[in-house]
């Protein structure tokens, strides 16, 4: 990869996250898809967060998370995506820039408010995502521009962008840009209903457009509609130079370069608070491992090692450097 | 005191919090009175905010934290404050009404925004406030009213109301009506430097028209203008018939019934990551304890479980129900 201004540059949802604690018995009082991602309306979203207990705001969105991770590894990142001018787009939009992430999309005005996630955290630890889009329907192709992909190593895709056709366009815009370059494209598939919403064009995507694909075992097993995980990877496999990267929770994380499998366990957690962020921090970590010279099996444990930070507190941006994270953990190395 | 609506009903500033960690040369640089509220201006909160990193949102307000830690412990409370019309009026709105205080002050419209405090919180875990106070400046006497007064046994009272003019009228209106009904006013110090701006005045409260007293080391010491925490406390046990809390963190706390004088060491914690609200939750479990038939240094030792687990964790809202770990803690009596 040619040097230039940003390892990765991210296409996501611009999304503040509203967390509150619950018992498992308010998911099936409110019919919530446990684990899930579920896009709701506004008057669902009012609904829902009137029931919901006391929250904390913390800025969220999964690639925006990814993109956080990796400037506090000491990655240089960017990140496109749609708020409104409101208060919460403004609490967005600082976090990301505090982070150290370069964002330049201006917000939408006049439109809906910014989008929110309100998610469910159970007992567990599993959290429960309800998405109201907001202004995130506003993103568009005229956001992408040549020079921000051109400026970036890597183009990273949320799948999630695929449940609105303007941003799809972007998407496909992004990713039409990149091939073009040299960049290489990046794309986690989200979550395993979002892959079942949009299958067929998951499909082609993954086989035809990405360099570097991001998955965990439901949503692998869903894109490939098999129910045998070795199927799976071996489905994975088929394709040469291209990485994978497949997450399996406490059981680690498999990881294809071409024909070769590594298999990288999960670091240990004292105790899971909160899982939203888990796949978001693996792919900071692992991406940053990527565009850092380490080779697939170090950049799988630097993404385990972001994943199990992450999971130990609430919200899903980093509450520690995650740069000392590593080092401590890795070494100078 | 007479059976009624509410066990407190408490006046504040209805706040949302925006935390941040930094280090101690972030406050430096910044001019920053560690440890202390300080009032700042709409540009100047921009300013903070820009230079802060990562924050995370979370309801606040010193009294609102009282009237949140007492629901927590089953208590019966109401609230009155003032946010905007916003979507951080909104999250105030939520947070206090889904913790199960009654809260029915209508948004102030078409004014400055719903007040912030951006709280830096250092390595040690002190927590350095800045108050932008935006459309609590609105709230008056006209938001107080004589049922909602006598609906409660106690009427709560933050010293940083003393800030505004028109609070202040409100703050006394409200003492008058408790006077008149047989009900008991209990006012919170707030702060050190709170008590420097109002000192004479809240001399005057302090010995004319307050049953029950909330203070810190710093804050007695200010208020009687004495650097010697004896003489505060004789001070303190002149006047008969009032009851005071005076919380010294990790030594404990020092209830005044009278004179009699109760000593109550403080909970152990294990790390304290933010003492946000410390101070606040102290005096949700004392005000529980007390209008729970608990004699003043079991009512004390309430305080403290709540103030212990409050500093455990970030932001000063409870994580956990209070009622649970108070009854795990003192047993069922």
């Amino acid at each position: 990869m040619s040097s230039s201004g940003y390892d990765v540059v991210a296409i996501g949802n611009a999304i503040v996250d509203v967390l509150a604690k619950a018992e498992d018995a308010f998911l099936a009082q409110h019919k919530l898809n446990k684990g899930a991602m579920t896009l709701i309306d506004a008057p669902t979203a009012n609904h829902l967060y009137a029931a919901m207990g006391p929250a904390i705001e913390c800025s969220g969105g999964s690639a925006a998370n990814t993109m956080a991770g990796m400037a506090s590894l000491g990655g240089r990142t960017s990140f496109i995506g749609k708020v409104a001018a409101d208060q919460l787009g403004s609490v967005f939009n600082h976090d990301i820039r505090a982070a150290g992430v370069h964002f330049a999309t201006p917000p939408h005005k006049g439109g809906p408010p910014t989008a929110r996630c309100l998610i469910v955290v159970t007992p567990d630890g599993q959290r429960t995502m309800n998405t109201f889009l907001g202004a995130c329907i506003e993103l568009g192709p005229d956001d992408v521009t040549m020079e921000q992909i051109q400026a970036a190593r890597v183009t990273y895709l949320e799948g999630y962008l695929w449940d609105r056709p303007e941003a799809k366009e972007a998407f496909r815009k992004a990713m039409k840009i990149c091939h073009a370059s040299g960049r290489k494209v990046a794309l986690t598939l989200s979550d395993a209903f979002c892959v079942d919403r949009h299958r067929a064009e998951f499909l082609e995507l993954v086989e035809k457009e990405v360099d570097i694909l991001f998955a965990n075992e439901a949503e692998i097993l869903s894109l490939y509609q098999v129910s045998d995980f070795d199927q799976a990877m071996s489905l994975v496999r088929r394709k040469k130079n291209r990485i994978a990267a497949i997450t399996r929770s406490e059981k680690g994380a498999v990881i294809v370069g071409g024909e070769n499998v590594h298999t990288v366990p999960a670091e240990r957690v004292s105790k899971v608070v909160d899982t939203t962020g888990a796949g978001d921090l693996y792919a900071a970590g692992f991406l940053f491992g990527l565009t850092h010279g380490h080779n697939l099996p170090s950049a799988g444990r630097v993404g385990s090692i972001c994943a199990a930070e992450i999971i130990s507190h609430f919200g899903a941006r980093p509450e520690v450097s995650l740069k000392d994270l590593v080092r401590a953990k890795m070494g100078q190395g």
